[in-house]
């Protein structure tokens, strides 16, 4: 979203060429789901392109269109939550028909954000250009921009970009169209997957853009899927949602919703396997994509700016609590600069998570009128890789050269068990959990070092 | 509060040595307002002593004792609102009488925090063997300490210090004991100041301590402010209370609250100059506290962990909005780690602003059960050192090199204004400011390479 990866400083993270999608043991595969190879091109239905436009000073692609063919598509799209939502997102949001979408214009080099009336006639006439090159209504194309804020977009060049696209629209074009939505991503986000349902075989194949400014809520950053399967768009708009509920909002990178996230589903039916609402194929077809999005989510935090250790905070209460106390005590956990900075550097330094804690519940209650601190300190446990270092708020003694070990692995686990409310009830409290990147210098240099 | 200051990555800050206290533009010494020198001493009815006890593997002073002499000193106080506030905290809030405090006993090298229990007794054994040294009774000793999070109190080596410190009580021993509250501070943050009432003059001395994990929130860090006028408990709350708002609750470093947060205003009355509640005096003297609490707040913010330059964001709302919005935005603009970042390098990449602004008030929103995304954009007016680059949400021409010289100064100025409400009122919307840091490569080095 932000800036140009400096690849003098970057160290380049490991690509995916040869490694299976499924890489993170917070998002394993469902048996019924096979790995495609990244050249096996999208589902029947589908072709898409990517072009070099102009819009990026590296030369890069940055114009991508993908077109669903069927005659009787169906969609669902998620957007950011912003309230300085960007041009492309509330063009989209407002003007189209999200559930029979036809079309994705997505660019990069350009966010199209903080420009006001113009940009929503700039992003208009892109609109308008896309419809004619697919043949489809413009109510039918969404756009999705990303870059830097509040540049105009350079319409002419789009134009022709969307020309030229339209000539090279292929059933493989998934890797050039993945090629155009890329900002400072170090590697491609992109799966091509079989779905084994009851009623026959479906392929899903996604492609997502990440790396800076990512906390998204309600949506994401650009998250592109396509299915051949057959879904009613009401069925497309419940997997969606909870998929997007259960990966692209449970990411941070550095804290900083984006103005222009958005994922899309896209289903053409061209398989002839057709999904129903509340059914066996619905359950699994549900599965595979809750799979798929976990993975590209975690993906994002790895190569999230700068990132060079992930972790997730899973956040549990006593019973009795509400769920946003779970999500601000984890939210606080992953934006907490100084927790980030000990997960850079393999530090075991649990003291800082307590702390951000505390401070978050803190403004919190203070936010919703539930006046000051509390009078005794929170009873917290803390535990990281399984590994108890606090007990009810209290340090305990721990094995230091197992926890030293551990917190230096790539992906680092913290368990927080709060006790907001007496204990003694059995009902069942809340829990969250939150993936997010470290805090590096590389994180600094990348955006420091970019100029508007 | 986190880390030692590495000394061979952290370029040297100015010392304050030949400068004057009054240095930003952003907290004028009032009129009636002199400095005196760091070698002043304290206020009338004083004593201070710093110790090396043994708490901080540098070996630098650690433990500080404060002690008034007066037959009636009086006090006020304020705390964190952290939910995991530290044993100090909870023992000084709940047990002491904060109205007639009569010493103050201080540590760095331990923050004596997430010590459940253990660390409330810890504190008290230290608290009686303070109120012993200064001949006091226990529920008029104060307790304040910085460090390490997640560490137990070394209770033996306080004891030891404390005798120490008592011996060493002297009427300038407020340089020994600011050594002695210091953590990674690059500079020490202390006035010495004469202040002109209707009455008669009167002495005004802090010492103050800062560096990370700051962003007070109903208080500080650590600072303690001793004057020798006489005033009523009631009358110093209320210049507390008010002159805190003012300054420490305005700043952020890294948006991280800290566990121990600790202000305390002591009154010995050795002056003889009495200030009446609603006086003249108390109007000078609230000028001239203020200005001491502002000028210390920026200075925190200047020596904040990696801090390299500073700014201020100040939000205005339209009328008929509330404070919590322009609140929350300024809070979003001084923590967001891209603003920073562009803070630190100079750059006046303003679309961060807007982002991080959008981003808040959708998490807000959220929070306080507003629903989702409005329909349309926030209309933002933002101007940087003055010179407009953003009116109604949407980028106008500005003068590059006037502003790219702007933002290359040490102290650098964002204005924003929002329009959450139609325009047309003519009652006054809500403002507010926020002093923050930038974030440097310096800032991950120091949070990075420490270890607990």
């Amino acid at each position: 979203m932000s800036a140009r990866r400096d690849s003098a400083a970057a160290p380049a993270p490991a690509p995916l060429a040869g490694q299976p999608f499924f890489r993170s043991r917070w998002a394993a595969a469902p048996a019924h789901v096979r790995e495609l190879g990244l050249d096996a091109g999208l589902p029947g239905g589908f072709r898409a392109a990517g072009v070099v436009a102009g819009l990026k000073p590296s030369g890069k692609a940055d114009v991508g269109l993908l077109v669903c063919d069927a005659e009787r598509p169906t969609s669902a799209a998620r957007f950011t939550a912003s309230a300085t939502a960007a041009a492309p997102v509330l063009l989209t949001r407002e003007r189209c028909r999200l559930e029979a979408l036809r079309a994705i214009l997505a660019n990069s080099g350009c966010a199209n954000a903080a420009t006001g009336r113009r940009g929503l006639d700039d992003a208009a006439k892109t609109q308008g250009a896309a419809a004619l090159a697919a043949g489809v209504d413009p109510a039918e194309v969404a756009l999705a921009s990303t870059g830097g804020i509040s540049q105009y977009l350079a319409v002419d060049a789009m134009l022709k970009g969307i020309l030229q696209a339209r000539e090279q629209l292929r059933a493989d074009g998934d890797v050039d169209f993945q090629q155009a939505i890329q900002t400072t991503d170090a590697f491609e986000k992109r799966a091509n997957l079989e779905v084994r349902l009851p009623s026959g075989n479906v392929r899903l194949s996604a492609q997502c853009k990440g790396a800076g400014m990512i906390s998204p809520l309600f949506a994401t950053m650009l998250c592109f899927i396509e299915t051949d399967a057959a879904l009613s768009a009401e069925t497309a708009d419940l997997l969606l949602g909870v998929c997007v509920k259960r990966s692209f909002e449970r990411v941070s990178v550095d804290g900083q919703l984006s103005t222009n996230d958005t994922a899309i589903l896209m289903c053409s039916g061209a398989s002839g396997v057709s999904v129903a609402p509340a059914s066996e194929d619905e359950l699994r077809l549900g599965e595979a994509l809750d799979a798929l999005l976990r993975e590209l989510a975690i993906m994002l935090v790895a190569d999230g700016e700068g990132a060079g250790r992930i972790a997730r905070v899973i956040v549990r209460d006593a019973p009795g609590a509400g769920a946003d106390t779970v999500e601000t005590a984890a939210r606080a956990v992953a934006n907490s600069p100084l927790v980030k900075a000990a997960l850079h550097s393999g530090d075991p330094n649990w003291g800082r998570i307590v702390q951000a804690i505390g401070g978050a519940l803190a403004q919190h209650a203070r936010a919703l009128g539930r006046g000051d601190a509390p009078a005794a300190p929170l009873a917290l446990d803390v535990a990281i890789e399984g590994i108890q270092v606090c007990r009810a708020g209290a340090a305990v003694p721990y094995d230091e050269p197992a926890l030293a070990r551990a917190v230096a692995r790539a992906e680092v686990e913290y368990e927080v068990t709060m006790r907001t409310r007496p204990p003694g009830r059995d009902t069942i409290g809340a829990e969250t959990e939150v993936f997010f990147s470290d805090l590096s210098h590389e994180y600094v240099t990348l955006n420091a070092d970019y100029s508007t």
